[in-house]
């Protein structure tokens, strides 16, 4: 596979076109952003450790029966991927309050939700990411109804999936953001990326976070958080320092 | 029916109670806010003609099947309701995008949507009447879904109402907010106000706002647009300075 034109810059990632039409190459880079963009920084080691982390997790994923986008991981900081047009649509899934869901809400961080929830963002930088009710969804035509119910469902078993991976390994799955696309002929699939940056994740013992809160909120360093994920996911020797 | 005790003082009216443990008494004020209270003035005449029109459009609903707490207007700012229990949710109807509608989604104002779309707001100054989805409500125990599906489907037929009343009237019903409560018996029926305070609504030649965006966007003399609503609603004349 040869690496050709970049597609596509995002904060957290470069996408490059591949010799391959329904391929592109993935360089996840070493850019911390928070709060759309006003807050930023540069971290050695943030891209490799969402690499790995997103590598594995997908891998995992695709071994319980979820199709992503993943294809294999290239390099420390690299993978294949299909190509995919994004749904713009963040599908967002809580199984603790935290973050926008307490800031809206009033609903306590850390108070465990009784079931749980699914949210839809719009993503749009300009916007700011907005939250949408399905209804919204529709007037945009971001998705159909018979999509978004789809999403929702897929997240849902994403997240049972995940729940239990991560909690076998002393950490709690308190949210996570993922994106869907859509590849050539049709077919919806995850893709993205699936890591500290995209997912709250706390010690279950001390409920220590290991997550970009560290970052958002300046409260430890954040390699070494990502890097306490990558060990108790088992990440492979070279990843770890 | 005897004035009793203040029960509530809230920003556009106060609530009295009455002889009837069943019925409070509603006394409209001439004050304006706008932007959770941030943006505040008094304006005379201001609580006459939203009781005025309130009056009006609570009698015309009654007149086509919908019942309301509304039971009579005792005096040019004052009226009898039958007591209930706020459910905590601003269910608003939009016909044509504006506002945080807009914000949110960036359709422009002015245009008009597939259809109408029903939100559901958590009426919770503190947190700035954040908007919810299904899924929130349910969380925070604001209503059972059942009870959410009955409003919306209550505030749909609402706007069918509204909108062909006020459109023959040369007024485009852009959107509005209403509240719902429930009787010691337990009936949910429509109540508080819908006024130029809790609806958008357009001069359907001109555009000419004539609702509370002229005091939240000082474009224009807001008695004399709320005037306008009253006159081509058939205000009596006890209403028409
Ligand atoms: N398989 C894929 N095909 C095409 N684009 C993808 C794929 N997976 C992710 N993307 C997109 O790549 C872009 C770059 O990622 P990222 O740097 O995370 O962007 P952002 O700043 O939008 O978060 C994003 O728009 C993301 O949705
Ligand atoms: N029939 C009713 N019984 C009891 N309370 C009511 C009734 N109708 C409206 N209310 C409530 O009366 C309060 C005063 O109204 P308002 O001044 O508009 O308050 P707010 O500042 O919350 O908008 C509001 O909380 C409103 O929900
Ligand atoms: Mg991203
Ligand atoms: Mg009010």
């Amino acid at each position: 596979m040869e690496k050709q034109g970049l597609l596509y810059e995002g904060k957290a990632k470069r996408i490059y076109a591949t010799d391959e039409a329904e391929v592109v190459w993935v360089e996840y880079k070493d850019s911390a952003t928070a709060y759309n963009g006003e807050k930023k920084a540069t971290i050695s080691g943030k891209g490799r450790l969402n690499n790995e982390i997103t590598s594995l997790l997908f891998d995992y994923l695709k071994s319980a029966g979820v199709e992503s986008h993943f294809i294999e991981k290239l390099s420390s900081t690299e993978q294949l991927v299909k190509r995919v047009t994004i749904i713009p649509l963040e599908v967002v899934v809580r199984n603790i309050a935290a973050g926008s869901f307490s800031k809206r809400t009033g609903v306590d961080e850390g108070e465990l939700l009784k079931q749980p929830i699914v949210e839809f963002y719009y993503k749009n930088d300009d916007l700011g990411d907005p939250l949408l009710t399905l209804d919204h969804v529709l007037e945009l035509e971001l998705a159909t109804e018979e999509t978004v119910n789809d999403l929702k469902e897929r997240a849902l078993y994403i997240n049972t999936l995940l729940r239990e991976y991560f909690l076998e390994r002393e950490v709690k799955l308190v949210d996570f953001k993922l994106e869907f696309g859509m590849t050539a002929e049709g077919t919806i699939m995850l893709a993205d990326e699936i890591s500290p940056d995209t997912c709250r994740l706390w010690d279950s013992n001390t409920n220590e976070k290991l997550d970009k809160d560290v970052f958002r909120r300046d409260i430890g360093n954040l390699t070494e958080a990502y890097e306490q994920i990558l060990a108790r996911l088992g990440g492979s020797e070279s990843c770890i320092k």
